[in-house]
């Protein structure tokens, strides 16, 4: 007889696994980290009306401005523009064309009118025609050698720590950790598992085509000069939706572009958690909202108020604001 | 003094893990089965030349053929089918339009000729408008309550037992299974986690556009009637790349439409696996191959000779085909 059981015993083994001895350490106590906290414990404590299962607790971030910072421009602009600096010589066109010329001109005003369209742009020309392997090599090599204007250290480092100790924290509590971006998805990619304990397979972010071909017999993938999709406002919930195909249960983010990820997120059945890191300390990052080029906070800003989203003061809120050097 | 380390003590806990006694027990012992356990041994084996971090063991399955069976239609076309004449009565023009007429006239050779882009044209015709709430909602009462015409089961119950078995037993390798089909996401969404253990995140498919709105106040995903994505072909490993951002160290087919993905995932650095699943069993499933309108299996078969990759003989190999009732 053939037995067609697949399960027959079940044993127990051990996995170690590091927790931090205080969770969320470099945040301030007051009311944003004690309603993260809440939060948590609300949906992860067995009985509890709140409860959510394991399998059901996804939490989404957007990067610029919430898990790092994005002034005197996005990081990845300053990426494409050097890029777009380095490829000029081959493109004499560039020097009369929008936003190529405001590159070549250093014209960052004009950049940071362009937006995250301006930032796909020029991503899209610069990097059309890499295979994805070339492309990461050459984020890889720009992330390890470009230094940020104001604090002389590798953009990787200018990541915010009370926020890096949040994603632990939550995953700590069985949630698994999405980056939702309006950033290229493979140049957050290089730097994501790294930087943040988040791998490519729960990064999204926009995307222009790519296409398979065989080179010389071997199989490539190489980048397309068309847009593929834009990760950014109504965007947001149509990536998660696209990818995880969950609604999640908390969104973080910092702008009026994650209004529709936060919306979509807390209107969920069941408890849900929204939060909007707010940028008010000039002295150790920078202080912008509502008038601000980059990552306006001006609409989110009202609707938090009216659902209760959490509104964090970065000044107030956090002890620390960058990972240690 | 603040203190900024985050991670101070460490402990151990304990997890119960339920692990099959026997792995691939529907399985007959031969070349199939060896080299599946080959491989895996290899890769996991810490000091093996092969040894492949748990975060890089990615492992790529299309669904057709391969998870469950595609005859004597792709599932998901029965299910548009009924679905569309169940809308019939509000579309007169479908009466003489393709591939409409073919469904209210069961003309299924022109059906099946229709291919994947038939399925997805009469996905998008008839799914288009519902918010992915209301699409999930009607896929679950079809697969509840359809029936296959030749085994009078649910649809959702005629999976292949050795493929859920090599599934968990991938995973049990600290392996991450993925889907990744020529069908529709949403759909394979709303079974693959119940017959597969596979989660929404982890599933790849073809895909509509789908747009955020608000109804009366409350936001909404509205799926639209323009094609997004058709995961097929060469576009199983830019599916790959834009889903998971990393490139399997194992695929998994059964027809032509796979042969990218398995070129793609085998042609990368260091041991890597490919398997076809070769329907050659008339008696409990169906036989067919080169001359076949669904899942053909032509090119990749005579590449899987070249390349090495595993070929499973249905008829030889599995000691039983279908999940137990
Ligand atoms: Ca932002
Ligand atoms: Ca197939």
């Amino acid at each position: 007889m053939k037995t067609r059981s697949v399960l027959l015993v079940a044993f127990a083994f051990c996995v170690v696994h590091s927790v931090a001895a205080e969770p969320l350490a470099s945040w301030n106590d007051g009311p944003a980290k004690q309603s993260i906290i809440e939060f948590v414990e609300a949906v992860t404590t067995e009985g509890s009306p709140d409860f959510v299962p394991v399998a059901e607790r996804i939490a989404t971030f957007d990067n610029d401005g919430c898990l790092w910072s994005e002034q005197p421009l996005y990081f990845q602009l300053i990426f494409a523009m050097d890029r777009v600096k380095e490829l000029a010589p081959q493109h004499p066109e560039w020097n009369t064309t929008q936003p190529f010329q405001a590159v070549l001109e250093d014209d960052h005003e004009a950049l940071a009118a362009s937006g995250v369209e301006g930032v796909l742009t020029l991503v899209m020309a610069s990097h059309a025609g890499l295979t994805t392997e070339e492309f990461d090599q050459v984020a890889r090599e720009w992330l390890d050698t470009a230094k940020h204007p104001r604090f002389d250290r590798p953009y990787h480092e200018l990541t915010f720590l009370p926020m890096v100790e949040l994603l632990e924290y939550l995953r700590d509590n069985g949630f698994k950790t999405f980056i939702v971006s309006g950033g290229g998805i493979d140049f957050l990619r290089v730097f994501a598992e790294e930087a943040y304990g988040i791998p490519p397979e729960q990064v999204i972010g926009s995307s222009i085509k790519a296409s398979f071909e065989m080179r010389d017999g071997v199989p490539v993938i190489v980048k397309q000069p068309e847009m593929n999709f834009i990760d950014d406002k109504e965007g947001k919930p149509v990536g998660i939706h696209q990818h995880i195909g969950r609604r999640p249960i908390a969104a973080f983010g910092n702008s009026d572009g994650d209004l529709q990820m936060l919306q979509w997120t807390t209107a969920g059945e069941g408890r849900r958690f929204g939060l909007l890191v707010r940028h008010t300390d000039a002295e150790r990052e920078w202080a912008y909202d509502r008038d601000s080029h980059i990552g306006k906070l001006d609409k989110a800003l009202d609707e938090a108020g009216k659902k209760g989203w959490t509104v964090v003061d970065m000044a107030e809120d956090w002890k620390t604001v960058y990972v240690p050097e």
